[in-house]
């Protein structure tokens, strides 16, 4: 059994690490912690644990980590870089779902998150978390920065054009909506239900953190300069996120070549779905499980190709990679406990 | 391994048992029906289903039913009736998730639903499938009237205090409030999301059909004549189910002792919590789950006593509730396949 | 024209008076109040008022509003009692949509508000601003109290019952549910949309303000005591409210007498919808206007009936109340700037 | 007063157009008709009508729509184009919610719709009603096409560059995102509640009706051929549209000068509003009142120029500015009316 920890376990991605890892086979769950919440009893902040989950939130202080395997961090930015040295070197595993080291340039990191980094030093060994892309480096990694839940979606939905030539790199663009619970778990009036139900508005458009996390990705896979308009809007629903991408082909393809491509990158992705030439996917398609979905249309037969891309940003987006990538650092099967199928209706 | 089929899996009911099934361990889908869809894939009208369920619906003369170890039937109420015989005939156990088989008393089903009974015969030897007030007779059962959702929640809520007699059964009120799915998936103005949404309603406050079948049960329990005021609401929510339920105490009695003897009623009941006294559950924390949650308050500390109980529709109240007595009916683990956490938030 | 100012326009009964009074012939908007917002534009912070309100937000300090003809207090509990007596004093009138004068008994304010009460001396002046029971007294006021959202529907619903002594007055049962917009424009996490969407809940249920308001109400058309069970829920919705009420029939009546009773109670009453007897109202059908309606039912025919009321809170149950005693008193026309239709779907 | 006939009440631009029209100071209305409904009143299908429309359904033959001063077709597409000659001839205005006269090309008309067109002769005269581009025209209009609700969004947010030759026609993309009353009143199970609740998709991506029309009018305004990549989205939300566009200028120019343009060319249109650059309108600002809010965005500073459009889809996108054609076809004001604030919360 692997002994887990879960550093931050009050907010959503929290929850979602509890709801997956309480029923994974191979987890013990060893330590959730809190400083507000000290010696809660998880259950009683979420009800939906109750009789699955009989730990009680402990303040950091008073549990040791560094007997765990692995840790999670689901905690703002900033909390997994000034713990993660001591663990690493205590030879705990870490998984960190914010922000700290997605981005190996320290200078955009502190440009964007406005907080200086302070384990640079560690940019460069960690391992960006997105299995379908990097599966052997995940594999051997001590060290996991879990994509954001927008860039899961852009990458999966872009690489495999970018890495075959075949679309205009300075052109692409990313008409993404999030659920609200992207928002995380703070009181805010913004995300009240008052505010945000029956409602739909872009937020973000001049510029938000997770366009430098993709663009440095995409640029991975062309040696062409990648420019990306990124473009968020906040949707009426819990969970789900859905992303429009708009790419200018170069070259004269047909449209079964295209599917083809993304059929053959995919064929041993267990969580990626190719669906049919012209299907329309739909969030709730996906809610509750760890698979993205994605389909191929081509406008009027045009020079123009759009992949719709569908994933719950709790799961895929968020806790469920995070599971996926645990798998994999210790050799096991990549999809265990993460069979869970959507929840329709 | 069981050989299931499913006769009419197209509704709701149809795809939560495909959810459930599709990941239970000692089942195996052998054939689901539906006279519209022959030949369309099941994934094909459901996608959370892609790469969970392989099958096809079937035409009902294509297939031959009598080979299933077990018929599950989510189909509207009378069609059950009509195939029951031949397949109890030929060994096959039958559950319905319909009406056919919840009513002893012919008269009062056709009273209420309209239509002739066509196998009345059957009728004393069905069981009502709630395995927390009925456990030995589903064990046993070849036939099961799986409970309607409403009146599972009333019955796990009113019988202990009924039981002990310590309340008015003459005086009994369930104001119960559903998500919208209760209604089924079928095409209507009256469920259309822009006549639902942002808005609340009662419904059939003059007559309803979970009225004499929960009556019937009650009664039961009582050798008092039960009186039920039953008014059901539709909250703008696709699953869950809150009744609020409303009994006079007839005896002086403790909120400790009243605590207790709920505490003791369902202490061998897996699927079954009953929270702490004075506590609000929320039907979120069972959505998905098979679990239904109740919680006891005392107004101003007078003789009325308030039971809260929640649950998922869909789940408890109608598949999920259908799968558990399969499992009794064959011997397995009462909870066998029905782990799954509630999805929070 | 009137001169309106209100204090504290940043919360939903703020903004709902706003949305009301810009529209209003004989209103001219004078000043609104914020202490944080000062200098802030109204619709800044609420765009649906960009071209209808020209307003900034003042500091409390930096207004006079003694010049206002009437002030309007949309605001927590507690402030309205501490700026009062002065602007009574500079002949100014004073609608409170806060708690502070609806109680007459100090003590019980102080119990259940945990506030010391700061000017007692008005609260025998102070009239309760529910004109269908109280037209003349509202016309003849200085001091408004604005009744609760949940006591409105109460007390429409049990006083013609009440007061025609044909119920139980010590077994009333108010089951009543209220879009999220109830619980106000504050940060909190229990009422953002990834909680409280897809959900359902009770809340409240072992004690709520609203219920010493409405008994001390019911108690002026009784001549025997009222004891009344009021269990709140909260709807996924962000207008409206539903109250189903129950109440035990003491005297053998007919159908029509009981719809008759009620009509003719309510025939000069412009904001009350007397439904054919066996209704469903639905909240949406007054969603943004003033009317409140309600429709009776008699299940079985027995002894309890049921009345089901619906209205929007922030408009009957809030602000459109408000403006509806303002009109009283300054002898306009009752529904002066009030006839806005529901907005279905 | 206008005397005012509306064929086909019973969708939602039927009912929207009353609620309107109910309290336009100088309508009346005088027929609504509906095949299936002759005889129910109108506010017995609609309660939030009760006390504010009296009239009831009539069939279409027992009512004689030449004495209407105006007809509204508030119906699906072919029934205008066979009541409109007649109409016209007896000297009555007609005003098509529908398609029947929005595209001047019979033949792309009957590609797309799939009818024969019945009377080609009046394509030509039809005015399109969209007023603020084409205001003088439908001052003296007889029959007005009004616009689609999708192709008024990208009207207005494209055309001022299009005039100005800022942009590159050939390159213009649409991510449209509709609320669910855009689907209208009819019973089918894509757009029940349980479907489309917390739930987000894209529809018609290879292929939408108003595409050909939103590229007929642009074409009016420049000599390039535009090219519309134009990709509509379910939002769970009852009322609202969101369009985000984009554009590649071909021309250097300041942040300020885009402004300047916008706010210049809807100087005089009331209900246009031009947001300050870098506004992220929510179409819940626009709930329920005629009013388009949009605004200007520049990612990066670079060539792309991002349009962000709100609108209430049932009322400027439709019934709203049907009323608004008819106040200038009647020499009106063009606010009379219409002056509703947005419902928000």
């Amino acid at each position: 059994m692997i002994k887990v920890g879960i550093v931050g376990g009050t907010g959503y991605t929290g929850v979602e690490l509890l709801r997956l890892l309480s029923v994974h086979p191979d987890v013990e769950l060893t330590a959730i912690t809190s400083r507000k919440e000290d010696g809660l009893p998880v259950a009683d902040m979420f009800p939906s644990l109750r009789g699955k989950v009989d730990l009680a939130f402990s303040a950091p202080d008073k549990v040791d980590l560094s007997k765990c395997d692995v840790v999670f961090f689901a905690t703002p930015h900033g909390v997994a870089m000034a713990q993660a040295p001591a663990l690493l070197a205590a030879g705990v595993k870490v998984i960190d779902l914010a922000a700290d080291f997605r981005l190996k340039n320290q200078e955009t990191f502190e440009q964007w998150y406005k907080i200086p980094h302070t384990c640079p030093e560690l940019l460069e060994e960690a391992v960006y978390g997105l299995p379908e892309l990097n599966r052997e480096a995940v594999k051997n990694a001590r060290l996991i920065a879990n994509p954001g839940c927008y860039p899961t979606t852009m990458q999966l939905g872009f690489v495999p054009l970018l890495k075959a030539n075949l679309i205009d790199a300075s052109a692409l663009i990313a008409d993404a909506k999030s659920g609200v619970s992207g928002a995380g778990r703070k009181a805010e009036i913004s995300t009240l239900f008052s505010e945000s139900s029956d409602n739909f508005k872009a937020y973000g458009v001049s510029g938000h953190r997770h366009t430098p996390e993709t663009v440095a990705q995409l640029q991975r896979f062309t040696g062409l300069p990648v420019n990306l308009i990124f473009t968020p809007h906040l949707v009426p629903m819990i969970r789900g996120m859905h992303s429009t991408l708009y790419a200018r082909l170069t070259t004269d393809i047909s449209n079964e070549a295209l599917q083809e491509l993304f059929e053959t990158t995919y064929k041993d992705a267990a969580f990626v779905d190719v669906m049919p030439f012209g299907s329309h996917p739909e969030t709730r398609s996906t809610r509750g499980s760890n698979t993205l979905r994605l389909a191929l249309h081509r406008p009027n037969n045009g020079n123009t190709v759009v992949i719709l891309v569908v994933q719950d940003n709790l799961v895929k987006g968020a806790s469920g990679q995070a599971v996926q990538c645990m798998n994999l650092m210790f050799g096991l099967e990549e999809t265990l406990g993460l069979q869970q199928v959507a929840l329709l209706p």
